[in-house]
C-alpha cells in the first residue's frame, strides 16, 4: 500500500494504538470520579496536557481537549465571536478556509454578524496589508488557516500576528490542523489567541483534538454540562485518546528534522509531474507546505484518477476529505483564479514523514501511464 | 478490585478494545475519502449503524453518531428548541436531569426561552398528569431523563409518550444514558423523537455516543463543517470507536436476560444496608433501575466513605461523576425533599451485569465497619 492521503487522515502510530488500548483497559475510571481509579485517569490526562503544552511552549492551562478539528474550529470561532459580541460583530476570515471554519462563519452570518471573506492571490495567499485594511473598530475576531488543506499554501501567520500586536482587542484564531509538525509555528511569536489542532492528522486517533486558548481569552462553550475543561468543553474526557494524542505529538515532533527531506521529495515529485503533458501544478512554489502537492489535469475527472490509482493500492485524493463527496469544482482552486476545468480536476498528494522517493516514483510511473490515456479519451 | 461505579463509567469489554485497535490500525482511512480505504472505513461505519439500529428496532437513518452523552443531550435540546423557535419558545423538563440537560436548558433560558422545570415526588418521579398540565400552545419540546443517574429512579417515559401522541407538534427527548440495556425502552412505543445514548456507559469507549433522531424531526446542528451525519454532526467520524460501540451494545444487550439477577442482588444489598444503623435508602422501592443503589448516612461526609473504600480497592461514588467535584448537597436528593444532612451524604453504588453477590458482601462488610466509626466521630 502506498498511502499518500495524509491530509485526509494519517495511520496512527503503532505505539499510539498500544497506549490507547492499555489506557482504555487498565485506567478506565472516569477522570471526574473521586476514587483512585478516577484520580489515576485524571493524572494521565494532566500528564498528557503538560506534555502537549511543553511541546508547543505554552501553559498547560491553555490546552483544551476537544473531539477534533471541526469541533475546535467551531468552539474557537463561534465561542469567541459570541463572547465578544457586545464589543462588535465584524469578523474577518479568508475565502480559502476549511469547511468547518467557513460554515461556522456562515452560521454567525445568519445570527447577524458581518463577515469579511478576504480574497486570495493566484497562490491562494492573503497579505498582511489586506488583513489590516479590513480592520474596523467593531472587528473582534480574525481567523486564518495556517496551511491550506488542499494546496499546502502557507499563510503569513507570524507577520499577520505581529501586525495584530497593534490591535490587542482583536482575537486571532489559526486553524493549524494541516500545519502542525510539518510547518513550525510558534504560537507566542505569532500572537495567536486561539489555535485548532486535530490528533488524527498527526498519527493520533480520530475523535481527539485540542484547542489552544491563550490565558485571559474569553470563549463561550458550545456544550454545557459538567465542569470538564474549565467548563469550556463539558463531557467525560476521552482519556485513552488524549494519552494517545500526546504520544503522537511527541513522536511526530521528533521527526521535524526530516522536514527538509520532505521538501526535497516534494520538489523532485513536482519536477517529475511537470514532464507529463497536460499536468498543471497548483501548489505554490514558495511558502508552500512540504507535504502537499496539488495538481490538475484539465479536462479529466479527478475521481477517475483516484479510483484508477486505488486499483494499484495507491491512495491520493481530490480535494478536502470533508468536501470530497461534493462534485462541484474545488472552492479553494476557484478563488485562486484557476479556470473552471483546472479547478474541477485537482488531485492532492499528501505525504507523511515516512513517505519515500520509491513510493513517489511508483505513483509518478502510474500517472505517466494513466494521464495520457485519460486525455486521449477527452480529446477524441 | 471491586468496581461499583458503573454509572460513572464502565470498563470496556476486552472484545471492544480489541476491535477498536484492529480498526484503528487496519482501517484507518477517512470515511469521507473516495478511495477504497475511505470506502472500507465508511462500510464499517454503515455496518455499525445498521447493527445499532437493529438492536434498537429503529431505522439506520435515525442513528446519528456523536462524541458522547453530553454532546448528544446538547444537540437534541438546543438543536430541537432552535429549530422550532418560530412555533414557540416554551420547553418542559424536570428538576432531576443530568447536568448536561439542565445546563443546556439554562443556556436556552439565557437566549429567551421559557423553561418549566417539573418538581418531583419523594421518589424523584414526575407523573404523566404533571407533564400534561404544563403543556401550552407554544410548548415545542419536552425532555425527561429515563433512569436517574444518582438514584436509579425510572420515569414513566412510555406513559408520558403515550399521552404525547395527542400532541404531535411537541418533540419528546429522552436522556437514556443510564437506562440503556438495564431498563428496556422501546423508542417507538414510547413515541420518542430524540434519544441520547453514550458508549462508555455500556462498556464501549469514551468519546462515543449516538443520538436517535426520529425520521422527519428537525434539529439544528451545534457544529458546522463537512456533511457527515447528514450535516447534523460535522467532523471526521471516530470509526474505530463507532465499531466498538456497536459491538458493546450487542454484547450488553445479550446480557439483558440477567436483569432479574441484578434486581435480586440489589434487593439483597438494600436489605443488608438496612441493618446498619444510620443508613437511609434513597433509591425508590418501585420503578427503580436494577443497577443503582443510593443511600445516605446523615452527618457523615460521603467523600470520606468513598476514600475509605478506595483503600480497600472498592470503588463507589457520591453523586454524578460530572458533578462530583462540587461539594454542594446533591441537587437530585434535595429536590426529592430530603433534609440537608441526608441530601449531603448520598453514596451511590452502581452495578454492571458482572457484579456478584460476593462483591456486594465484601462492600457490605466494609460499610458495617466504617459507618459506625464515622457516626461515632460525628456524635462524640
Amino acid at each position: 500500500m502506498i498511502y499518500l492521503d495524509n491530509s485526509a487522515t494519517t495511520k496512527p502510530f503503532k505505539e499510539v494504538v498500544d497506549a490507547y488500548a492499555a489506557v482504555a483497559s487498565n485506567f478506565f475510571g472516569n477522570p471526574s470520579s473521586l476514587h483512585s481509579l478516577g484520580m489515576q485517569a485524571e493524572g494521565l490526562m494532566t500528564e498528557s496536557r503538560n506534555r502537549i503544552a511543553d511541546l508547543l511552549h505554552v501553559k498547560n492551562t491553555e490546552i483544551v481537549f476537544t473531539s477534533g478539528g471541526t469541533e475546535g474550529n467551531n468552539i474557537a470561532i463561534k465561542g469567541a465571536a459570541r463572547a465578544k459580541q457586545k464589543r462588535g460583530k465584524h469578523l474577518i476570515t479568508t475565502q480559502v478556509e476549511h469547511a468547518s471554519v467557513e460554515e461556522a462563519f456562515g452560521q454567525l452570518e445568519q445570527e447577524g454578524y458581518e463577515i469579511t471573506y478576504l480574497p486570495v492571490d493566484q497562490n491562494g495567499r492573503v497579505s498582511v496589508e489586506q488583513v489590516e485594511a479590513e480592520i474596523r473598530s467593531d472587528t473582534t475576531l480574525i481567523s486564518i488557516i495556517h496551511v491550506n488543506n488542499e494546496t499546502g499554501t502557507i499563510q503569513p501567520i507570524e507577520d499577520i500576528g505581529k501586525m495584530l500586536i497593534r490591535y490587542p482587542q482583536i482575537y486571532f484564531h489559526v486553524d493549524h490542523v494541516q500545519g502542525i509538525s510539518k510547518v513550525p509555528l510558534n504560537f507566542r511569536q505569532a500572537r495567536i489567541d486561539l489555535c485548532t489542532c486535530s490528533a488524527h492528522k498527526f498519527h493520533g486517533m480520530k475523535g481527539n483534538g485540542f484547542l489552544f486558548v491563550r490565558e485571559g481569552i474569553q470563549v463561550e462553550s458550545l456544550f454545557q454540562g459538567g465542569d470538564q475543561e474549565n467548563g469550556l468543553r463539558a463531557g467525560t474526557e476521552n482519556v485513552a485518546g488524549i494519552v494517545g494524542m500526546a504520544k503522537a505529538l511527541r513522536m511526530t515532533k521528533a521527526k521535524e528534522s526530516k522536514i527538509n527531506d520532505l521538501v526535497a521529495l516534494k520538489e523532485q515529485f513536482i519536477e517529475q509531474l511537470k514532464t507529463i503533458e497536460g499536468v498543471w501544478i497548483n501548489s505554490p512554489t514558495h511558502a508552500s507546505a512540504p507535504h502537499i502537492v496539488n495538481f490538475s489535469i484539465p479536462g479529466t475527472k479527478p475521481e477517475v484518477i483516484v479510483q484508477s490509482l486505488t486499483t494499484k493500492k495507491i491512495y491520493v485524493s481530490t480535494k478536502s476529505a470533508c468536501s470530497s463527496k461534493l462534485s462541484a469544482p474545488s472552492r479553494v482552486l476557484s478563488v485562486m483564479g484557476l479556470e473552471h476545468d483546472r479547478a474541477n480536476s485537482g488531485v492532492r498528494v499528501s505525504f507523511s514523514f515516512d513517505t519515500t522517493a520509491d513510493e513517489l516514483n511508483v505513483l509518478f510511473n502510474e500517472l505517466k501511464k494513466i494521464i495520457p490515456e485519460l486525455l486521449e479519451v477527452v480529446n477524441s
